[in-house]
């Protein structure tokens, strides 16, 4: 059994959240440093022209379907904790999530940039941000179209943290 | 103020979470039937070669990053109406979450499945779970890679309910 | 004791919640019908002028500080058997809360309606969510004045179920 | 546009949650030092002799219909960020939660004090327990009052922080 | 590949939260008919004679020790299918969380009774309110005792459903 | 009245959660030092032949139903100072749960460790996750065995504070 156990270490030498063992854990950040650590998602809802058009149309108008979409992805980022089973629960210091239409039309473009003062990185708070406010998009508009897909859900950049900074 | 509302009307006719103020808000179902209704969504996270093999290693052998994508993505499901403002809580009777790699290597592909008797149907369920299973995949493997992209996320199919049955 | 317990539900024979040990539970309403049942219940939160004139501007063009609370209140009718400990969860059918200034200047109105259909009524998760909204008000508020007060939170109506309708 | 988001500034400028935009956000406090802070808030519900009687019995005997409000009330602060959209997550240090008849009869007072070591105020936890103590008192009592009213909950005192302490 | 699943399947024929391919499900349960379900669970807390003083002691006179245990035991019924990754969210009816000094002294006794009409067992949900309500009452004495020990918790009856009633 | 209360406060000097009044309340930690802290505990989950069996037989293959119940610990962790109604929000730093049948058979053996950096010790939250992960463990086998029992759920170690170390 070692050996089986050795060959795939070599294949999964940094799968920090499994142990020697194979079992998922939620690893030990008690030693980090706490440092301001931020990070920024972005996400995209593809949507046909009557659902872009009903999207713009409550956007620029009352904005309730963009600003409920904007607020469920600021209440998630609080719950990514509860969501994702191996992420450490975190003092969030600031999230904001921004909605707007595709400049060539056809979709709403999510944007997430949550900041923490803590040991571990935002990077799954702003995903999770901006999945939900993607999610929340398609509920309010699936009446009209329920062919719309997320997609391009990603991290765009964020920085602290011994890991270092990134940029996409 | 009252021609103004009525140009929207005619642009958002079956914005059915927004009301005549432009107000969102939960629809009332309570007239609805309660009928036995299904949804199935899925989603790809895609990624480089390195998480790959280090996911299908952990999928092939001991299975707990895949495992635990899957149980976050079922017990997401049941959180679906705490995250989506506008969706209706729900007695869940089942829910079911594969992941799977693509045969062409590159990613994993989701499969979400909802099943309700209920008054409303589960697309918003079966969409989060895929979400979520997606993002705890992205969890459980962003040490190897940052760059991974959540893409894909759609509604497969449907049934039950007023609006009928939608396959993609 | 057998004395004092008699005494004691002398002045307490309607206690539902507590038994006759003294004891809190949550009732039993298996053998309830299942009927729609709605409730509507209001409150206001006084202000000064400047927190007054900030929440009509908002409210008026960009309705963020009003959408946000009416957000909040939906989102909290939804958890009112998490707060409320001898509350029943409910599949809510239906919720809605509106916030306006009151005629008179001085303050914002909350009206919160729900509708289900189950064995039990919906007055909690009205009022919970015309609390939730008024609290959410103070939130967006605050910075410009802390004395604001959450007041006049009342059952407006309601009705279905055996013990009758109710009408302020 | 520009101009009339200016004249929006000038009536709004200290909307803390709102951005020049006028969208909703949770307000970056990383840069906040991290102090002890303390809030304490209160309110009242309102009742007539019957439901007073059965509170106050149960009060002085057992306890139970008090007791609960309380629990509750400790417990509702621990959620406060989960219920009110823009509030951050805090490491509550301490909360107690106090109901007590009014005085002069008529109805039941509650207190509630908050303390953190935090980068924000618990203005919100506070307030959060005292309305859900409430709250919960009107669930156990209602079978025998429907019209019971939550009144006066607000800030009494906050401590700790830049924008200083308060006292009403 | 298939002969190894065969030789699973003959080992673990009825593990209904496990699929053909051994992965974890919640079991549909949409075809079952919505019956009146009952549960008893029971379990004790083992303690030294000074905790069971304390505890008596504050379970004779003000009874905040035992209270605020039975209360977080109803609660944690609620909460079931939020920490069980395979049980099925539940309107339920009723719970009752009872804790009684054990004659022979040195602990603590719970009992949850909890009542659905639903297409499921309550088992799950007994079981969790009894274990709650132990770790309750370890929290509050264990200032006292930390060598407390959770035991005996297990399930005394349940009636409702194809499978029959169970009592031990 | 006051008698009473001095003769109770002899009989529970150090119930920390029970104010002079008996009334049950969060205690400030405020003024508590930030270290890092520790806590193990343990927990069994007895069986019969059968349901052992079918345990050993997933978790040597499979592992679903032992990675599902490690899973559901973890997370249970993270869940603890919203089911128990006096403990503080933590800023968990690590934690892991691990399942294995007992060397005598019978049975599954469940030890649950949980790491913070904080102002109070996380016994609590390891006894939640032990507790968690056994109730998932006969949730996954109580189709074939009813008669499982939770037992021996203790805590084995905890490190860091003033109350000091305890090893059992």
């Amino acid at each position: 059994m070692a050996s089986t156990k050795s060959a795939e270490n070599a294949l999964t030498p940094r799968l920090t959240h499994i142990d020697e063992d194979g079992r998922a854990f939620m690893v030990d950040v008690s030693e980090k440093s706490e440092t301001r650590r931020t990070a920024v998602a972005s996400g995209i809802l593809y949507m046909g022209d009557d659902a872009f058009k009903a999207a713009i149309s409550g956007g620029g108008k009352k904005g309730n379907v963009i600003t409920t979409a904007e607020i469920a992805g600021i209440m998630a980022a609080k719950k990514t904790s509860d969501l994702i089973p191996m992420c450490h629960p975190l003092a969030i210091s600031k999230v904001s999530v921004k909605v707007e239409p595709l400049e060539e039309g056809g979709g709403l473009g999510v944007r997430a940039e949550v900041v923490t003062t803590g040991k571990t990185g935002v990077e799954m708070e702003a995903l999770t941000a901006a999945s939900v406010a993607c999610l929340t998009l398609y509920d309010m508009l699936k009446a009209i179209d329920k062919s719309m897909v997320l997609a391009e859900i990603k991290l765009m950049e964020k920085s602290g943290g011994v890991s270092g900074d990134y940029f996409r």
